[in-house]
């Protein structure tokens, strides 16, 4: 048995919560999940779960990796709120304050994109990277974007699922993301998917035209990250893409035909590939933020 | 007579170079020019003009602000250099190596617009910020982003000026990018203003309907900004903006408008904004780097 410390790590989702306590680098010692319904039901549960692995095995970080958008202004009063989502009951709910005095332990909060990207350089796709993309195409589109080994955090967490990018030549669908349209998110997350193609949608091939616009909506998409920070690779993982490899395919070379040569992207490939932690992306994020979490 | 360190600056541009001799914050001991014509005779120079510095007075670093493309990627063997410019003469060119040996003091290459950006950030329009953006609209449109207290930095440098965004309806420009055609640089630098508006171009007047276009792209860049790094301000200079402040009101209130309540931009106004160093921040960002030339 190892001597390495324990982190814990809670992973907030729009319909569930996964608690991991992990010896890292791989051994997970327990794992609970845990609804998401009422912030009061919903966190009570996960202080307990993190009050009871106090007492059982103790830990020496919390991380917490949550659905957005989320206040991580440390200036602002609000600071590891949820901010504006449309989930009932959580808009302005106090995530960390709350668990972080369950657990205390130093803790670090964080959006769920940015623990995984973190997490993708730590054991996945991104390793050794100080600049590195993690993109979730699902029922949106979120990103977690490693500068120079940090994520990108001014007045607010990156946000580029919700950039306008140009259109796909005879595209015109007019987009599903109720506050901008067509922004990447409106143009390729899943509920843009399911007004595309309506009935359609679960016998979608691979040939299916609608692909074409999904993927030219991600690869815009990865241009402006390309362009903003030049990552050293970008993983692309959510539902939407799980199991699509011909898309991630398409991605890339829409991506290198956009970019036309100005900017060339680093040899070997692919530059576009899945995250490699699967499932356990999202968990193992909040456990990457544990152990990022100031002493 | 002050005692703190003289630093030595070089800001290399596409129609000429100016080297100066600083002690921070606000002293200029020296400032020569040197026109930009080929790399042998306009890198000798300023060798020389170093030289010379260091004999007469002595610097304890040296930065340097180049136009780009650059290559800074510390495993390339081309580090250091010009990359894919179409100057005679510049492709491959390398500057940083040369500058070093002949200045012999810790050194520091970046690019213009980084190297604006941090000089704003140590004493212009940004101060006080670990993130902000410096975006010139001349020529081209170039853009240093600056997250956590440093440039961008992946496989390549912030080129935030060639995405493609999302265009002004009615607005069928093609845009002059001769690598993207309607990127932002394509939709709103000189060229671009030029080929929209032809022979009216020195007489424009503020309700000129092309300043809505020019806007606009500058916009949804500051949008996919925003949304990248989200900093705490945008300065925007360069000579298509230069005193135009209607340009800068309207891209402030066009990029409210486009983000449209999904992130707020930070109280206190302006977000977008002039450069508080003028003509000057190009030399004073090639000190602002030389200041973080690694001992």
């Amino acid at each position: 048995m190892s001597s390495s410390p324990l982190f814990a790590g809670i992973e907030l989702g729009g319909t569930k919560c996964v608690a991991i306590l992990a010896r890292v680098p791989d051994e997970i010692v327990a794992r609970e999940t845990v609804p998401t319904t009422s912030p009061e039901e919903t966190l009570g549960a996960l202080e307990r779960i993190l009050t009871r692995w106090k007492l059982e095995h103790g830990y020496s970080a919390l991380g917490i990796a949550s659905f957005g958008p989320v206040e991580l202004d440390p200036e602002s009063t609000n600071y590891g709120s949820i901010t504006s989502t449309p989930k009932p009951g959580w808009r302005n709910a106090d995530v960390f304050q709350r668990l972080r005095q369950a657990a205390c332990v130093p803790a670090k909060f964080d959006t769920d994109v940015n623990g995984a990207a973190l997490a993708e350089i730590r054991w996945g796709s991104g390793q050794g990277f100080a600049d590195f993309a993690y993109i979730t195409v699902g029922t949106g589109v979120g990103v977690g974007l490693i500068v120079n080994g940090l994520p990108t955090r001014g007045f607010a967490h990156c946000e580029l699922g919700h950039i306008r990018v140009a259109r796909l030549p005879g595209d015109a669908f007019p987009g599903s993301c109720p506050y901008h349209g067509d922004c990447v998110e409106g143009l390729a997350a899943g509920p843009s998917l399911k007004a595309r193609v309506g009935p359609r949608l679960p016998q979608l091939q691979h040939d299916d035209p609608v692909w074409e616009s999904v993927a030219w909506a991600i690869a815009q998409l990865c241009h402006a990250i390309v362009c903003a920070a030049a990552p050293r690779a970008i993983a692309i993982g959510g539902g939407v893409v799980e199991n699509q490899l011909h898309l991630l395919d398409r991605v890339e070379r829409m991506l290198a035909k956009s970019l036309n040569g100005y900017m060339q992207l680093p040899p070997g490939s692919p530059y576009i590939r899945f995250p490699a932690l699967g499932a356990n992306a999202g968990p193992l994020g909040a456990v990457a933020l544990a152990m990022d979490a100031p002493k």
